[in-house]
């Protein structure tokens, strides 16, 4: 327990620990990885309520059973954290409320106001809100208007991201009404769409529990050129969806084709497998540093959002072509949806430009394996489009449809979310058809060690300074540039040794860098840039990059370290 | 003669002049250049001479004959101001010469004088030089062995450049003899390889005679979408080579290729005209602002040395199929040679990816047509490759043969040369095998006017600031973002309205922005930076990108104004 009450805001006492355990533990990677074949991890958690089970039948599990502990103990305060800070309790966020006396409605009544005549009303609790003027602010866009007539608690399970302060407080200012008291208690028993969710690695850093978002901690990225399926980052919209790979059928359509259904070993045993290795990126990758700036919307990422894996699968022009997909066509995209599904069943969807789906270097799969292994439940299985060299969001997992279109998805993600803007732009000003949807992404470098504020010791003689370093579009990263004065001076780093074909460049590049610690100095701000062989460059700072939602952050990673005497 | 004392060192006074003079006939340039087609221009710059003679029969040629006589001022102007500059007379350079006696050679023994063994001895007029230890420091690689044995003239006579003082200060350090006054006249009568150079445009500015290379004044750049051939930027290598269509043959051989040859109008019947409109971008664009950190080597531009045209020629995928080329080849390059030579006989030449010169989308030309005319011999008559979206330096005029091959091209300009280097990357630890070879260009963009340092009047009400954008690979500008407070803050300028096909983004994009003048403020540092469709952006400073040949200069563009009362 007393670990408990070190954690109060930000979990960093057990979180440090953990990290070394598991460090300890990565060094035995392959060990490790043999271990977590015959280890289950247990670990649901239902809404407001955690519950831990582990089980091991291992003869070397001393240094698991440390990192299983700290792990658990460290997600345990997390959630506890969580609880307190994500999800405050109503009346708490509340308090300001006007002690006004409010009009008395039935839930029929309510229901009455779906439309911007009649008003949109909606409920939360047992409060009646009239949000007709802040439909148009919604970020997430019209999809609020799900919600229009009823209660936003189904809404609001399946996107925690509401249950902030903020969030609560603009609702307040729309209250018109309260419900019925008999009226109140149906919408709060509602059955958690996340209560089967797959178990997760302790490791993970969790920035939002429902749709599950983690990423690994930084420190362990450059360790390993292929990102252990255990830590890759997960980046799920909606829940996760149980699928029987017996039962499963991919669905193929659109233009020219003919309407195609594939069952998993059809895909498996019909089309060549080809394998790639290739690094995945969130377009939210070091988001945080944009929230220095000034507040995004969007989940808090911080540097290890990206991941590197084999990938093994069908490819999609195969597919396409087993389709009947004509030579010559008009289509200029190819549309992909997910079974992860929203509450009224629509499901997550993406597209990407036909040139890329087709070209012959272009490497899109239809994977079913990771790193050698079946997709992981939190990765897409049965399986995920890997669309190397194009942001994460188009990747899409657990593939149900693939349709060929003249159109671009008109997925909300595709249309009216993962785009850049200008740092002028806000959401009172936004305009999402003045962008293109995010496909390649540019060319992304990292520090990953040491850490920012680490402090290092005056009796080191050296100092290695280490990260990973990836461009979008197949484009080779051809140099990395260290500087250990604040961009005054700068150094070429040792690059991983991995020569791609020209365009095929989809796996990022480990680096490091070993220069003596400079002496009589007490502060280092360490930079990295990195260059792709389009000679394309990172921008130097942040802030003229910023944008709403706070993608595509591919400025100079800059890591402040003091060194200290003993 | 006025106007020659006024230009002392830069010629500017002149130049505004001239300037304003040009942007006045520019303003009527539909109309000009049918003035020019009746118009000609002699202009004939032989080694150390100038002689200019205009006729004109065309009625509206009042503005014409101002802009003429300005524009050959500045020309004369600025001739007579680097034939001062970059030419000072040797005795005056070499006055710090020991007042040593030394040995005197005939030219027979310096001849003997050509090996590393024997040492590497070359002669300029009446001196004789060991250079054998700086031969590995020669910016230029060892074409300086070319020389070895004998005259420096004749290649100095191909590359001005060498004619400056510094370049004399190395030279005398290696002075060990003098020759036999007898040996001594025959190496200067060298006869001029730039005799036959065509006739330039007055509005350009020269940044070198011999290569000629030359760029318009920036103000002018922006004001055609289309950019006029007479002041399309010129980038030679080596003289201008004489080529009568008639004799004209273009050469194709290479891996699993039959050896063909096509006459001119073979290229023109046989195969389908294909038209583009493509920006070409010199490398070196923007070199003058590395300049301003560190000195570079090389010629030093401006913001004009890019143009856009549009090209019409046969595809070059088209003639390769037409001379047998496989469909699976382990070719990787396609290697090109132009008709322009050095004084060895040995030509220009470059290489691209065959995967671009195959692309279905690729667009790679071989032209013969710019902006609807047959190509004018400063830009390659009568057939140049266009590789759209990839730098100049690969676009190789006076296109005398195509290799296929597994290799790139040997040639130093595409292995000694047009290659990007960390800030830490100096002539003494230069490795040129280390970086690849420039082809794809990063995004850029630049501001046109205001000019730097240009005074306005407060009591304008508005400010209109202008530009242009471009990015490389087919890759689309999407967004142009203009600060007004030297990067604090940005806002939207508006892009010209050219909707390319994905990938094929070929063309720049002309910007511009109308803002009120902010008030009560005397200095503004005006900033422009663009997005292309994968996100790139440019970087905010040039030193972190600075390299020691000044290539690939895409920092953010900036100018400084001050604002006046009258």
């Amino acid at each position: 327990m007393m670990l408990f009450f070190k954690c109060t805001r930000s979990g960093l006492g057990i979180w440090r620990i953990q990290t070394r355990v598991w460090r300890k533990t990565t060094t035995v990677l392959p060990e490790m990885r043999s271990m977590c074949s015959s280890v289950r991890w247990k670990n649901t958690i239902a809404d407001q309520e955690q519950d831990t089970n582990y089980q091991f039948h291992n003869a070397s599990w001393r240094h698991l059973v440390l990192g299983l502990m700290t792990g658990t103990s460290a997600i345990l305060a997390y959630g506890l954290y969580r609880k307190q800070e994500a999800e405050p309790k109503p009346e708490t966020l509340l308090k300001n409320k006007a002690q006004t006396s409010y009009p008395v409605y039935t839930r029929q009544e309510v229901a009455k106001h779906k439309t911007v005549e009649s008003g949109i009303w909606v409920t939360y609790k047992s409060d009646v809100y009239d949000i007709t003027n802040f439909v148009e602010l919604h970020p997430g866009g019209d999809k609020i208007l799900l919600a229009a007539g009823g209660a936003l608690e189904p809404f609001w399970s399946m996107y925690a991201v509401h249950k902030q302060k903020h969030v609560f407080e603009i609702l307040e200012e729309y209250k018109i009404g309260e419900l019925r008291p008999e009226d109140v208690q149906e919408t709060c028993d509602v059955t958690d769409p996340y209560r089967k969710e797959p178990l997760r690695h302790p490791a993970l850093k969790v920035n939002s529990l429902k749709p599950f978002n983690a990423e690994p901690p930084v420190q362990i990225l450059s360790e390993n050129y292929l990102t252990p399926n255990e830590i890759f980052f997960i980046r799920n919209h909606l829940p996760v969806p149980e699928v029987d790979p017996k039962q499963f059928r991919l669905n193929i359509e659109g233009e020219g084709l003919k309407s195609v259904q594939l069952t998993l070993r059809d895909i498996q045993t019909k089309f060549p497998k080809h394998t790639i290795t290739a690094t995945l990126q969130c377009a939210g990758n070091r988001r945080s540093e944009m929230n220095g700036v000034r507040q995004v919307k969007g989940l808090n990422w911080g540097l290890a959002a990206i991941g590197n894996a084999k990938w093994a699968g069908a490819k999609l022009s195969d597919v396409l072509k087993y389709a009947g997909l004509p030579e010559d066509i008009d289509a200029k995209h190819v549309q992909f949806e997910g079974l992860d599904k929203d509450i009224t069943g629509s499901p997550y969807g993406a597209s990407i430009p036909i040139r890329k789906a087709l070209a012959k270097d272009g490497d899109v799969l239809l994977a079913y394996e990771m790193n050698n292994e079946p997709l992981p439940r939190d990765h897409g299985f049965p399986l995920r489009v890997i669309v190397p060299g194009v942001v994460g969001a188009r990747n899409v997992k657990w593939l149900n449809k693939i349709v060929v279109s003249k159109e671009e998805s008109k997925s909300h993600w595709q249309v009216n979310d993962y785009k850049g803007f200008s740092p002028s732009v806000d959401w009172d000003n936004v305009d999402f058809n003045s962008a293109p949807a995010i496909q390649e992404l540019p060319i992304q470098s990292v520090i990953t060690a040491p850490s920012n504020d680490e402090h290092l010791n005056s009796d080191m003689n050296e100092i290695t300074v280490k990260g990973y370093a990836w461009s979008g579009g197949g484009r080779e990263v051809i140099r990395v540039d260290v500087s250990l004065d604040g961009g005054q001076t700068w150094r070429v780093a040792d690059l991983s040794e991995v020569k791609p074909n020209e365009g095929q460049a989809w796996a990022w590049k480990l680096w490091q860098l070993t220069v003596p610690l400079p002496k009589d100095q007490k502060n280092m701000e360490i930079i990295c840039k990195a260059v792709d062989n389009q000679y394309n460059v990172q921008p130097d700072t942040v802030a003229p990059i910023w944008n709403l939602r706070g993608v595509l952050n591919n400025s100079w990673s800059r890591v402040k370290v003091t060194i200290k005497s003993k």
